[in-house]
């Protein structure tokens, strides 16, 4: 039985914040240490990004499947795997989860609350890139997912973290995270009026492979319910 | 059957000196090493650490739980998985343990045996980290225990090596691990007076955690007694 | 059951599409960001294209088995895990999909969308090298495929992860990744010219350690269907 | 049934061979392409050894148990896990491997064959940190093969992963390495004069932890025919 929406909310608005935090977090850590090498910058914000999220997935999956992310909450819902009235509750809280990210990152690094990006992020490169990184993240989901559910967080961490360095824009892959970026004018920001193209990048990716992986896998209904992990009140076992 | 008292003690006691003096040998380590780049210091740092984690925890879990940590131990007391008559001995060897290992660390690198740090780690942005820090902390335990005690190591590792950039105060959140590190002057410490305060807010942030994941997650005490992962003389499986 | 050959031949192509993206890609972004450190850039190439391997393996392993290389493919022929007349299929498309990530790879950062290597990779030391490294993907493959299938992505990501440094040809170990490196003037690229005896070194690498392992493990033949991992339209369970 | 001496010997020189070939060969590369800051260097050294060690146990455990070490044949011996008359082949073949490997990286990185290193490392804080590293070694072996012998190969990799940092002597552990190592007049050498100390401070920190760990966990004998992981000639299963 799956969680009462209540929890699953809360969860997906932590997990989502947790995942904000640590990408900002990590950015400003990165460039205030590394003397101005940004590969070395890059390098601290990809293993901490990537290490967050095989805690975040681990804590909050068994919760709410810890989706943390519109684009595949949109997809999850494609496929039957969540009902459509629970989407837009879904997205609201991983907006606002996102966006309380970083604030929090920013609080805990002794700057104002919020301020708007001016970090550049446009062209059809960095498009191309938020297209592949988005459709790479939901093969990743449903390829893992079908067969070996347990090593799905560590299928998607991994794949983050090596995606933040073969994309030209790091990877946002995630509209809910692209968004607070925006508000925040540190190392992993982008200017505000860059983010509506990123946001169709990423969802034109996400649906592309959705339709792309039912003909690849063979039937994504089985398994869309358990995206990205199970999540339900009842659960034994362990891998 | 849980071990005896003595050796669950024993196990504590090694398993928090390792890890400070993995904290802290690393530290020293890559400082010696970085050229005068904190961010490489703190890299190898990183590393060493959560890679310590995951070896520490899976080597003292199975005898002691691997708490390593005063705050783990008493969130895990509030939830009835280990009697409150044990957790003063239990914290007594944290806090022993840590203080030793930070002198073991000074040993192998050819230190004198203890030196008190000057490193000052004051005011609000750190405090709220620290909050956030052991918050976190305690979300990945209770989180993940339920449902994938298997994957819990990784997940605190991989948690731990996250929150080391995100964090301003590069995420201590462990009592007996702070106060060891006030006995070093070198890069992992922390000065006596800062002690106290970062303290306070390590504990609000393990309780807060647990009264919201008792919510969350339903009912901990099914999963206390295995915190953080299942010590008990007579075992079986693998995973 | 195993999944149509029309299915399995896009999973190649895609699975191979995406190593090499990973590979390519994350070398010209750790160029261009490492203010001309070699190692920080290898270091950030390393981490991407291992993390991209336990991605692409866990994602595309279960509907073709994620070969990704010919002379994986040709291996496992040799041991009767693929019927010969599909091996010519498996390694062009692995050969068409590796040369569409370059590609790929170079769209995404704005370069032209082919360019042929000057990287001169020549001469005894790094045939020797591609021997060795090949010799030891297959060894990693037979060895742990037979008892620990489930932990074979990670295994092969974890050694490649470690070739990368300990080879002077920083491993290429496949036939399919190194044509395609040929089209790429950036950082991983290698001239055209020195493709052929990489090949050759490669191909022996990969025989020697089969034909050491039918002796050393004892019967390949047994998992040989189920290289590097199961692939079976109906699969059950995880680890 | 254990499989037959010979394929167990090959299997322990081949495996010793590739880890000091890993060790020895990241040195150069990473102290290379480094520009002479030595963190980098030990951070490539780092990853690459502890890499390769996770595909290494995964390859060879099966059919020898992957010691790689005579420090934990000998352990492994007292405790009854190997028959003492297989200890000196076993021991033999470690350290004959050892040295191949190191011959192997000289020649893929154009060297010549062999050579003594100059590389000093004396004095009590070293010889100290080489019987921590030991004891810590045989610790993670002992404490997580007996209830998570799954995972034993991922815990010793980290364990040495972190273990280069903490300790001042980057943690040697392993006396065919150390051998192998003063043929090496490379970033990993060790000179020839200092070896006996360290190897007798290896054996003595193995021999304490194998002793601690008798009264810690709780009867070793059960589990020592399976160290590091079970090798046997049929198996089944995966975790």
């Amino acid at each position: 039985m799956t969680p009462p929406l209540s929890r699953r909310l809360a969860s997906e608005f932590l997990g989502t914040a947790f995942l904000v935090a640590a990408v900002v977090g990590s950015g400003i850590m990165g460039e205030r240490l590394a003397g101005g090498n940004v590969a070395i910058a890059l390098l601290a914000n990809t293993i901490s990004t990537g290490a967050a999220l095989v805690a975040l997935i681990l804590t909050f999956g068994p919760i709410s499947g810890a989706h943390l992310n519109p684009a595949v909450t949109l997809a999850d819902a494609i496929e039957g795997g969540i009902p459509w009235r629970e989407v837009p509750p879904y997205i609201a809280v991983q907006f606002a989860g996102g966006v309380s990210g970083a604030f929090a990152a920013h609080l805990m690094f002794g700057l104002h609350w919020y301020s708007f990006s001016t970090h550049v992020r446009s062209g059809p490169p960095l498009l191309f890139s938020e297209f592949i990184a988005t459709f790479r993240l939901l093969s990743v989901i449903w390829g893992c997912s079908r067969t070996r559910p347990g090593a799905t967080p560590f299928a998607v961490a991994a794949y983050i973290t090596s995606a933040y360095w073969f994309t030209a824009s790091t990877s946002f892959a995630n509209p809910a995270v692209t968004v607070a970026r925006a508000l925040s004018d540190t190392f992993a920001g982008i200017r505000p009026a860059d983010v509506p193209l990123f946001l169709i990048a990423q969802i034109a990716g996400a649906l592309v492979a959705t339709f792309l992986f039912r003909w690849l896998s063979g039937g994504l209904h089985a398994t869309a319910e358990k995206i990205l992990v199970a999540h339900e009140t009842a659960q034994t076992g362990d891998s």
